[in-house]
Protein backbone atom coordinates (compact mmCIF):
# COMPACT_ATOMS: atom_id res chain seq x y z
CA UNK A 1 0.00 0.00 0.00
CA UNK A 2 0.74 3.60 -0.68
CA UNK A 3 1.18 5.64 2.94
CA UNK A 4 1.93 8.95 3.85
CA UNK A 5 2.92 10.26 7.32
CA UNK A 6 1.89 12.69 8.78
CA UNK A 7 4.31 13.49 11.42
CA UNK A 8 8.27 12.62 12.25
CA UNK A 9 8.47 11.96 15.95
CA UNK A 10 9.77 8.76 17.29
CA UNK A 11 6.12 6.95 16.82
CA UNK A 12 6.06 7.98 12.88
CA UNK A 13 9.87 7.03 12.55
CA UNK A 14 9.47 3.71 13.97
CA UNK A 15 6.33 2.69 12.44
CA UNK A 16 7.43 4.22 9.26
CA UNK A 17 10.29 1.70 9.09
CA UNK A 18 8.42 -1.20 9.80
CA UNK A 19 6.03 -0.52 7.22
CA UNK A 20 8.89 -0.17 4.70
CA UNK A 21 10.07 -3.32 5.87
CA UNK A 22 6.30 -5.14 5.41
CA UNK A 23 6.71 -3.90 2.04
CA UNK A 24 4.62 -0.36 1.81
CA UNK A 25 5.39 2.67 0.03
CA UNK A 26 6.04 6.14 1.46
CA UNK A 27 4.58 8.75 -0.34
CA UNK A 28 5.48 11.94 1.64
CA UNK A 29 6.31 12.51 5.23
CA UNK A 30 5.34 15.57 7.00
CA UNK A 31 6.84 17.41 9.92
CA UNK A 32 6.60 20.92 10.96
CA UNK A 33 10.22 21.24 10.25
CA UNK A 34 11.56 20.47 7.01
CA UNK A 35 14.50 18.61 8.88
CA UNK A 36 12.78 16.51 10.78
CA UNK A 37 10.95 15.41 7.58
CA UNK A 38 13.62 15.27 5.36
CA UNK A 39 15.59 12.85 8.30
CA UNK A 40 12.91 10.53 8.19
CA UNK A 41 12.03 10.65 4.19
CA UNK A 42 16.13 9.85 3.59
CA UNK A 43 15.63 6.43 6.33
CA UNK A 44 11.69 5.69 4.57
CA UNK A 45 11.74 7.23 1.73
CA UNK A 46 8.92 9.59 0.01
CA UNK A 47 9.64 13.25 -0.57
CA UNK A 48 9.22 15.48 2.48
CA UNK A 49 6.76 18.23 3.50
CA UNK A 50 7.01 20.94 6.03
CA UNK A 51 3.85 22.43 3.88
CA UNK A 52 0.42 20.88 5.40
CA UNK A 53 -0.89 22.01 2.05
CA UNK A 54 1.46 19.88 -0.12
CA UNK A 55 -0.13 16.94 1.07
CA UNK A 56 -1.30 14.77 -2.29
CA UNK A 57 -3.69 12.35 -2.77
CA UNK A 58 -1.47 9.57 -4.04
CA UNK A 59 -1.41 7.70 -0.71
CA UNK A 60 -4.14 4.96 0.09
CA UNK A 61 -3.62 5.63 4.05
CA UNK A 62 -2.44 8.76 5.64
CA UNK A 63 -1.41 8.43 9.25
CA UNK A 64 -1.51 10.90 11.65
CA UNK A 65 1.57 10.27 14.29
CA UNK A 66 1.77 13.61 15.55
CA UNK A 67 0.55 15.48 19.14
CA UNK A 68 -2.97 15.80 20.22
CA UNK A 69 -3.58 19.19 19.46
CA UNK A 70 -1.88 19.43 15.71
CA UNK A 71 -4.23 16.23 15.13
CA UNK A 72 -7.19 18.14 15.88
CA UNK A 73 -5.61 21.31 13.88
CA UNK A 74 -3.99 19.34 10.48
CA UNK A 75 -7.04 16.50 9.91
CA UNK A 76 -9.11 18.79 8.86
CA UNK A 77 -6.72 20.98 6.58
CA UNK A 78 -5.85 17.42 5.08
CA UNK A 79 -8.76 15.63 5.09
CA UNK A 80 -11.16 18.63 3.26
CA UNK A 81 -9.37 17.59 -0.01
CA UNK A 82 -8.53 14.14 0.10
CA UNK A 83 -11.89 13.16 1.45
CA UNK A 84 -12.16 9.62 0.05
CA UNK A 85 -9.00 7.64 1.49
CA UNK A 86 -8.45 5.51 4.71
CA UNK A 87 -7.34 8.43 7.50
CA UNK A 88 -5.67 7.19 10.95
CA UNK A 89 -4.50 8.02 13.76
CA UNK A 90 -1.95 6.61 16.68
CA UNK A 91 -2.76 8.18 19.78
CA UNK A 92 -4.19 6.41 22.73
CA UNK A 93 -6.49 9.09 24.18
CA UNK A 94 -8.00 10.79 21.13
CA UNK A 95 -11.42 9.07 19.71
CA UNK A 96 -12.11 7.86 16.56
CA UNK A 97 -15.02 10.88 15.97
CA UNK A 98 -12.04 13.56 15.49
CA UNK A 99 -12.32 12.56 11.44
CA UNK A 100 -16.07 12.32 11.76
CA UNK A 101 -16.82 15.61 10.02
CA UNK A 102 -13.65 15.80 7.44
CA UNK A 103 -13.33 12.18 6.23
CA UNK A 104 -15.65 8.86 5.04
CA UNK A 105 -13.27 5.98 6.50
CA UNK A 106 -10.72 6.16 9.07
CA UNK A 107 -10.02 4.55 12.07
CA UNK A 108 -7.19 4.59 14.86
CA UNK A 109 -4.14 2.36 15.05
CA UNK A 110 -2.49 2.52 18.37
CA UNK A 111 0.82 0.66 18.59
CA UNK A 112 1.32 -0.18 22.88
CA UNK A 113 4.93 0.74 23.08
CA UNK A 114 7.58 3.09 24.30
CA UNK A 115 9.55 4.66 21.31
CA UNK A 116 13.09 6.05 20.75
CA UNK A 117 14.29 7.55 17.68
CA UNK A 118 17.63 5.68 18.41
CA UNK A 119 16.41 1.93 18.94
CA UNK A 120 14.91 0.13 16.14
CA UNK A 121 11.76 -1.71 17.28
CA UNK A 122 10.55 -5.49 16.57
CA UNK A 123 6.81 -4.36 15.85
CA UNK A 124 6.17 -8.13 15.32
CA UNK A 125 5.44 -8.55 18.76
CA UNK A 126 3.87 -4.77 19.71
CA UNK A 127 -0.01 -5.15 20.61
CA UNK A 128 -1.42 -3.13 17.90
CA UNK A 129 -5.24 -1.97 18.68
CA UNK A 130 -7.28 -0.98 15.85
CA UNK A 131 -11.28 1.19 15.85
CA UNK A 132 -12.34 2.40 12.36
CA UNK A 133 -15.81 3.72 11.15
CA UNK A 134 -16.41 1.39 8.48
CA UNK A 135 -16.03 -1.93 6.73
CA UNK A 136 -13.58 -0.08 4.19
CA UNK A 137 -11.10 1.10 6.67
CA UNK A 138 -11.27 -1.86 8.68
CA UNK A 139 -9.93 -3.98 5.60
CA UNK A 140 -7.30 -1.29 5.05
CA UNK A 141 -5.73 -0.74 8.43
CA UNK A 142 -6.12 -4.51 8.92
CA UNK A 143 -4.58 -5.71 6.30
CA UNK A 144 -1.83 -2.89 6.89
CA UNK A 145 -1.40 -3.74 10.48
CA UNK A 146 -0.67 -7.60 9.74
CA UNK A 147 2.26 -6.83 7.53
CA UNK A 148 3.93 -4.91 10.90
CA UNK A 149 2.71 -7.02 13.70
CA UNK A 150 1.08 -10.20 15.12
CA UNK A 151 -1.00 -8.88 17.55
CA UNK A 152 -3.59 -7.28 16.64
CA UNK A 153 -6.73 -6.46 18.92
CA UNK A 154 -9.99 -4.50 18.51
CA UNK A 155 -10.76 -2.02 21.22
CA UNK A 156 -12.83 1.30 21.25
CA UNK A 157 -12.29 4.13 22.26
CA UNK A 158 -13.65 4.17 25.45
CA UNK A 159 -11.42 1.04 26.18
CA UNK A 160 -8.11 2.38 24.70
CA UNK A 161 -8.81 5.47 27.25
CA UNK A 162 -8.17 3.01 29.85
CA UNK A 163 -5.38 1.00 27.95
CA UNK A 164 -3.05 4.43 27.58
CA UNK A 165 -4.31 4.80 31.12
CA UNK A 166 -2.75 1.83 32.31
CA UNK A 167 0.83 2.12 30.29
CA UNK A 168 1.29 5.41 32.03
CA UNK A 169 1.44 3.25 35.16
CA UNK A 170 3.57 0.57 33.67
CA UNK A 171 5.91 2.81 31.57
CA UNK A 172 6.28 6.16 32.33
CA UNK A 173 5.72 5.61 36.15
CA UNK A 174 8.29 2.98 36.24
CA UNK A 175 10.76 5.35 34.31
CA UNK A 176 10.14 7.55 36.58
CA UNK A 177 10.91 5.04 39.30
CA UNK A 178 14.09 4.40 37.79
CA UNK A 179 14.87 7.86 37.89
CA UNK A 180 14.28 8.46 41.23
CA UNK A 181 16.82 5.24 41.97
CA UNK A 182 19.29 6.75 40.12
CA UNK A 183 19.31 10.45 41.62
CA UNK A 184 19.65 8.21 44.99
CA UNK A 185 22.77 6.37 43.68
CA UNK A 186 24.29 9.68 42.32
CA UNK A 187 24.13 11.50 45.31
CA UNK A 188 26.10 9.02 46.97
CA UNK A 189 28.34 8.38 44.12
CA UNK A 190 27.00 4.74 43.12
CA UNK A 191 26.50 4.02 39.76
CA UNK A 192 23.41 3.36 38.19
CA UNK A 193 24.09 -0.10 36.41
CA UNK A 194 24.85 -2.27 39.40
CA UNK A 195 20.59 -1.76 39.30
CA UNK A 196 20.35 -3.42 35.66
CA UNK A 197 19.84 -6.73 37.10
CA UNK A 198 17.23 -6.10 39.50
CA UNK A 199 15.47 -3.95 36.44
CA UNK A 200 15.72 -6.74 34.26
CA UNK A 201 14.69 -9.35 36.81
CA UNK A 202 11.39 -7.22 38.33
CA UNK A 203 10.42 -7.09 34.39
CA UNK A 204 10.64 -10.28 33.72
CA UNK A 205 9.17 -11.50 37.04
CA UNK A 206 5.84 -9.53 35.90
CA UNK A 207 5.35 -11.99 33.06
CA UNK A 208 5.57 -15.19 35.02
CA UNK A 209 3.57 -14.13 38.25
CA UNK A 210 0.81 -11.44 39.24
CA UNK A 211 2.50 -7.80 40.53
CA UNK A 212 1.02 -8.57 43.98
CA UNK A 213 2.85 -12.64 44.14
CA UNK A 214 6.13 -10.67 42.78
CA UNK A 215 6.26 -7.92 45.38
CA UNK A 216 9.14 -7.64 47.33
CA UNK A 217 10.68 -5.51 49.74
CA UNK A 218 9.88 -3.74 53.31
CA UNK A 219 6.99 -2.46 52.51
CA UNK A 220 4.92 -5.71 51.27
CA UNK A 221 5.99 -7.62 54.76
CA UNK A 222 5.51 -4.13 56.65
CA UNK A 223 9.11 -4.40 58.11
CA UNK A 224 8.32 -0.67 60.22
CA UNK A 225 12.08 -0.17 60.81
CA UNK A 226 13.21 -0.44 57.72
CA UNK A 227 10.17 1.48 56.40
CA UNK A 228 11.13 4.30 58.96
CA UNK A 229 14.83 4.68 58.66
CA UNK A 230 14.70 4.69 54.45
CA UNK A 231 11.84 7.46 55.17
CA UNK A 232 14.41 9.51 57.24
CA UNK A 233 17.09 8.90 54.59
CA UNK A 234 15.02 11.20 52.39
CA UNK A 235 14.34 14.14 54.98
CA UNK A 236 15.73 16.45 52.69
CA UNK A 237 14.42 14.94 49.58
CA UNK A 238 11.06 16.28 50.53
CA UNK A 239 9.45 14.97 46.39
CA UNK A 240 11.37 11.71 46.91
CA UNK A 241 10.15 11.16 50.56
CA UNK A 242 6.45 11.99 49.59
CA UNK A 243 6.69 9.38 46.65
CA UNK A 244 8.59 6.64 49.26
CA UNK A 245 5.30 7.31 51.88
CA UNK A 246 2.79 6.93 49.03
CA UNK A 247 3.53 4.14 47.15
CA UNK A 248 5.19 2.24 50.45
CA UNK A 249 1.94 2.43 51.75
CA UNK A 250 -0.23 1.53 48.70
CA UNK A 251 1.95 -1.61 48.72
CA UNK A 252 0.84 -2.23 52.25
CA UNK A 253 -2.44 -2.09 51.78
CA UNK A 254 -2.66 -4.05 48.66
CA UNK A 255 -0.99 -6.96 50.10
CA UNK A 256 -3.53 -6.70 53.25
CA UNK A 257 -6.50 -6.59 50.41
CA UNK A 258 -4.82 -9.67 48.76
CA UNK A 259 -4.27 -11.73 51.63
CA UNK A 260 -8.15 -11.55 53.01
CA UNK A 261 -9.06 -12.34 49.64
CA UNK B 1 33.85 -24.39 52.15
CA UNK B 2 31.13 -25.72 54.16
CA UNK B 3 28.40 -23.42 54.94
CA UNK B 4 25.50 -23.19 57.59
CA UNK B 5 22.03 -21.42 56.06
CA UNK B 6 20.59 -20.02 59.02
CA UNK B 7 16.73 -18.82 57.10
CA UNK B 8 14.92 -20.81 54.61
CA UNK B 9 13.69 -18.11 52.58
CA UNK B 10 13.34 -16.66 48.85
CA UNK B 11 16.74 -15.24 49.46
CA UNK B 12 18.26 -18.46 51.32
CA UNK B 13 16.79 -20.60 48.64
CA UNK B 14 18.55 -19.24 45.93
CA UNK B 15 21.92 -18.37 47.76
CA UNK B 16 21.59 -21.85 48.81
CA UNK B 17 21.03 -23.30 45.67
CA UNK B 18 24.19 -21.33 43.81
CA UNK B 19 26.08 -22.45 46.97
CA UNK B 20 25.56 -26.17 45.97
CA UNK B 21 26.41 -25.15 42.17
CA UNK B 22 29.25 -23.39 43.54
CA UNK B 23 31.14 -26.30 44.73
CA UNK B 24 30.32 -25.71 48.52
CA UNK B 25 28.67 -28.12 50.90
CA UNK B 26 25.99 -26.93 52.69
CA UNK B 27 26.19 -28.13 56.83
CA UNK B 28 22.77 -27.40 58.31
CA UNK B 29 19.67 -25.01 57.08
CA UNK B 30 17.80 -23.75 60.09
CA UNK B 31 14.16 -22.10 59.74
CA UNK B 32 11.49 -21.18 62.55
CA UNK B 33 9.54 -24.28 60.58
CA UNK B 34 10.87 -27.96 60.16
CA UNK B 35 8.68 -27.85 57.09
CA UNK B 36 10.50 -24.98 55.03
CA UNK B 37 14.35 -25.92 57.15
CA UNK B 38 13.33 -29.14 55.14
CA UNK B 39 12.19 -28.10 52.10
CA UNK B 40 15.50 -26.14 51.48
CA UNK B 41 17.81 -28.61 52.93
CA UNK B 42 15.74 -31.29 50.70
CA UNK B 43 17.22 -29.37 47.63
CA UNK B 44 20.42 -28.26 48.81
CA UNK B 45 21.71 -30.95 51.06
CA UNK B 46 22.54 -30.41 54.92
CA UNK B 47 20.00 -31.11 58.40
CA UNK B 48 17.70 -28.98 59.37
CA UNK B 49 16.78 -27.87 61.79
CA UNK B 50 14.02 -25.51 63.84
CA UNK B 51 15.84 -24.99 67.11
CA UNK B 52 18.59 -22.34 66.89
CA UNK B 53 20.57 -24.08 69.55
CA UNK B 54 21.12 -27.29 67.64
CA UNK B 55 23.30 -25.13 64.97
CA UNK B 56 26.96 -26.67 65.02
CA UNK B 57 30.32 -25.65 64.85
CA UNK B 58 30.91 -27.60 61.98
CA UNK B 59 31.03 -24.95 59.13
CA UNK B 60 33.17 -22.47 58.23
CA UNK B 61 30.62 -19.51 56.95
CA UNK B 62 27.40 -19.21 58.96
CA UNK B 63 24.54 -16.91 56.29
CA UNK B 64 22.26 -15.32 58.03
CA UNK B 65 19.66 -14.51 55.22
CA UNK B 66 16.02 -13.92 57.86
CA UNK B 67 14.50 -10.64 58.77
CA UNK B 68 15.89 -8.00 60.12
CA UNK B 69 14.25 -8.30 63.45
CA UNK B 70 15.21 -12.25 63.48
CA UNK B 71 18.69 -10.94 63.11
CA UNK B 72 19.00 -9.17 66.05
CA UNK B 73 17.45 -11.91 67.93
CA UNK B 74 19.49 -14.83 66.67
CA UNK B 75 23.17 -13.25 65.87
CA UNK B 76 23.44 -13.58 69.80
CA UNK B 77 22.24 -17.16 70.36
CA UNK B 78 24.18 -19.06 67.29
CA UNK B 79 27.37 -16.89 67.87
CA UNK B 80 28.39 -17.43 71.62
CA UNK B 81 29.06 -20.79 70.85
CA UNK B 82 30.77 -20.49 67.91
CA UNK B 83 32.79 -17.32 68.02
CA UNK B 84 35.76 -17.82 66.07
CA UNK B 85 34.02 -18.82 62.86
CA UNK B 86 33.27 -16.10 59.86
CA UNK B 87 29.39 -14.90 60.24
CA UNK B 88 27.69 -13.21 57.46
CA UNK B 89 24.11 -11.28 56.98
CA UNK B 90 22.33 -10.14 53.89
CA UNK B 91 20.44 -7.41 54.60
CA UNK B 92 20.86 -4.25 52.48
CA UNK B 93 19.59 -1.81 55.93
CA UNK B 94 21.21 -3.88 58.23
CA UNK B 95 24.44 -2.93 59.69
CA UNK B 96 27.79 -4.95 59.84
CA UNK B 97 28.38 -3.77 63.34
CA UNK B 98 25.93 -6.25 64.62
CA UNK B 99 28.01 -8.83 64.88
CA UNK B 100 30.36 -6.54 67.29
CA UNK B 101 29.68 -7.74 70.79
CA UNK B 102 29.35 -11.58 69.58
CA UNK B 103 32.04 -13.36 67.24
CA UNK B 104 35.33 -11.89 66.00
CA UNK B 105 34.97 -12.57 62.15
CA UNK B 106 32.18 -10.98 60.67
CA UNK B 107 30.67 -9.16 57.43
CA UNK B 108 27.78 -8.39 54.91
CA UNK B 109 27.08 -10.02 51.93
CA UNK B 110 24.55 -8.27 50.05
CA UNK B 111 23.05 -9.81 46.78
CA UNK B 112 21.33 -7.10 45.01
CA UNK B 113 18.54 -8.91 43.73
CA UNK B 114 14.68 -10.04 43.92
CA UNK B 115 14.08 -13.29 44.54
CA UNK B 116 10.91 -15.66 43.91
CA UNK B 117 10.80 -19.27 45.20
CA UNK B 118 9.67 -20.25 42.10
CA UNK B 119 12.36 -18.93 39.87
CA UNK B 120 15.90 -19.80 39.44
CA UNK B 121 18.42 -17.44 39.95
CA UNK B 122 21.58 -17.23 37.76
CA UNK B 123 23.66 -15.34 40.49
CA UNK B 124 26.99 -14.70 38.07
CA UNK B 125 25.09 -11.37 36.89
CA UNK B 126 24.24 -10.47 40.55
CA UNK B 127 26.03 -7.46 41.88
CA UNK B 128 27.14 -8.69 45.47
CA UNK B 129 28.05 -6.34 47.81
CA UNK B 130 30.56 -6.66 50.92
CA UNK B 131 31.31 -5.36 53.71
CA UNK B 132 34.01 -6.86 56.81
CA UNK B 133 35.51 -6.74 59.76
CA UNK B 134 38.79 -7.86 59.26
CA UNK B 135 40.90 -9.82 56.82
CA UNK B 136 39.89 -13.36 57.89
CA UNK B 137 36.22 -12.70 57.30
CA UNK B 138 37.45 -10.58 53.92
CA UNK B 139 39.35 -13.62 52.54
CA UNK B 140 36.97 -15.95 53.10
CA UNK B 141 33.52 -13.97 51.91
CA UNK B 142 35.23 -12.95 48.73
CA UNK B 143 36.38 -16.16 48.12
CA UNK B 144 33.03 -17.62 48.51
CA UNK B 145 31.42 -14.92 46.64
CA UNK B 146 33.63 -15.39 43.91
CA UNK B 147 32.56 -18.96 43.03
CA UNK B 148 28.95 -17.44 42.56
CA UNK B 149 28.87 -13.84 41.31
CA UNK B 150 30.99 -12.37 38.97
CA UNK B 151 30.28 -8.87 39.81
CA UNK B 152 31.31 -8.10 43.54
CA UNK B 153 31.66 -4.89 45.17
CA UNK B 154 33.02 -3.28 48.18
CA UNK B 155 30.15 -1.36 50.03
CA UNK B 156 30.49 0.70 53.69
CA UNK B 157 27.31 -0.35 55.70
CA UNK B 158 26.20 3.62 54.95
CA UNK B 159 26.39 3.32 51.42
CA UNK B 160 24.90 0.30 51.31
CA UNK B 161 21.73 1.97 53.15
CA UNK B 162 21.61 4.18 49.73
CA UNK B 163 21.59 1.59 47.78
CA UNK B 164 19.18 -0.51 49.48
CA UNK B 165 16.74 2.74 49.00
CA UNK B 166 17.28 2.97 45.19
CA UNK B 167 16.63 -0.36 44.83
CA UNK B 168 13.11 -0.08 46.62
CA UNK B 169 12.66 2.73 44.05
CA UNK B 170 13.74 0.63 41.19
CA UNK B 171 12.08 -2.69 41.99
CA UNK B 172 9.49 -2.51 44.57
CA UNK B 173 7.93 0.88 43.79
CA UNK B 174 8.08 -0.46 40.12
CA UNK B 175 6.39 -3.65 41.07
CA UNK B 176 3.77 -1.51 42.42
CA UNK B 177 3.27 0.47 39.22
CA UNK B 178 2.65 -2.88 37.26
CA UNK B 179 0.13 -3.52 39.98
CA UNK B 180 -2.05 -0.39 39.43
CA UNK B 181 -1.59 -0.95 36.04
CA UNK B 182 -3.29 -4.13 36.00
CA UNK B 183 -5.55 -2.82 38.28
CA UNK B 184 -6.92 -0.29 35.53
CA UNK B 185 -6.77 -2.54 32.76
CA UNK B 186 -8.77 -5.47 34.99
CA UNK B 187 -11.61 -3.19 35.57
CA UNK B 188 -11.92 -2.24 31.98
CA UNK B 189 -11.69 -6.14 31.11
CA UNK B 190 -8.30 -6.02 29.46
CA UNK B 191 -5.99 -8.60 29.50
CA UNK B 192 -2.61 -8.17 31.47
CA UNK B 193 0.23 -9.74 28.98
CA UNK B 194 -1.24 -6.82 26.43
CA UNK B 195 1.12 -4.80 28.84
CA UNK B 196 4.47 -6.94 29.08
CA UNK B 197 6.49 -5.58 25.35
CA UNK B 198 6.12 -2.14 27.29
CA UNK B 199 7.26 -3.20 30.23
CA UNK B 200 10.08 -5.16 28.62
CA UNK B 201 10.67 -2.30 26.27
CA UNK B 202 11.04 -0.07 29.28
CA UNK B 203 13.47 -2.03 31.59
CA UNK B 204 15.68 -2.58 28.14
CA UNK B 205 15.88 1.77 27.74
CA UNK B 206 17.06 1.84 31.34
CA UNK B 207 20.17 -0.09 30.52
CA UNK B 208 20.49 2.12 27.23
CA UNK B 209 20.13 5.41 27.74
CA UNK B 210 19.44 7.85 31.28
CA UNK B 211 15.54 7.44 32.66
CA UNK B 212 15.45 11.26 31.68
CA UNK B 213 16.18 10.61 27.87
CA UNK B 214 13.99 7.45 27.92
CA UNK B 215 11.11 9.27 29.43
CA UNK B 216 7.73 9.41 26.81
CA UNK B 217 4.26 10.16 27.82
CA UNK B 218 1.92 12.61 28.41
CA UNK B 219 3.75 14.01 31.32
CA UNK B 220 6.87 14.41 30.40
CA UNK B 221 5.53 16.46 27.51
CA UNK B 222 3.63 18.03 29.61
CA UNK B 223 -0.14 17.28 27.39
CA UNK B 224 -2.21 19.03 29.73
CA UNK B 225 -5.70 17.54 28.03
CA UNK B 226 -4.86 14.21 28.48
CA UNK B 227 -3.12 14.46 31.95
CA UNK B 228 -6.27 15.79 33.12
CA UNK B 229 -8.46 13.16 30.80
CA UNK B 230 -6.77 10.81 32.67
CA UNK B 231 -6.52 12.29 36.45
CA UNK B 232 -10.46 12.32 35.77
CA UNK B 233 -10.75 8.80 34.58
CA UNK B 234 -9.22 7.81 38.16
CA UNK B 235 -12.16 9.90 39.73
CA UNK B 236 -13.63 7.06 41.69
CA UNK B 237 -9.96 5.97 43.04
CA UNK B 238 -8.70 7.97 45.12
CA UNK B 239 -5.13 6.14 45.81
CA UNK B 240 -4.81 5.86 42.43
CA UNK B 241 -4.96 9.27 41.10
CA UNK B 242 -3.12 10.58 44.04
CA UNK B 243 -0.16 8.47 42.53
CA UNK B 244 -1.12 9.67 39.21
CA UNK B 245 -0.96 13.08 40.41
CA UNK B 246 2.27 13.26 42.42
CA UNK B 247 4.18 11.16 39.27
CA UNK B 248 2.73 13.14 36.51
CA UNK B 249 3.99 16.48 38.13
CA UNK B 250 7.46 14.35 39.32
CA UNK B 251 8.23 13.38 35.58
CA UNK B 252 7.35 16.93 34.44
CA UNK B 253 9.52 18.48 37.21
CA UNK B 254 12.62 16.89 36.56
CA UNK B 255 12.11 17.08 32.39
CA UNK B 256 11.81 20.94 33.31
CA UNK B 257 15.47 20.79 35.28
CA UNK B 258 16.86 18.40 32.79
CA UNK B 259 16.57 20.77 30.05
CA UNK B 260 17.04 23.83 32.30
CA UNK B 261 21.17 22.15 32.62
Amino acid sequence: MKVCLIGAGRLATNLGKALVRGGHTITQVYSRTKESAGKLATLVGGEFVDNIGEIDNRADIYIFAIKDDALRELVPQVGRNIKEKVFCHTAGSMPLDIFQETVCHYGVFYPLQTFSKTREMDFSNIPCFLETNDQTAYSMLHALAKTISNRIYDLSSEERKYLHLAAVFACNFVNHCYSLSGEVLAAHGLPFDVMLPLIEETARKAGEMSPLEAQTGPAVRYDENVIKAQTDLLNHEPYLQEVYRLLSSGIYQYALQHSRQ
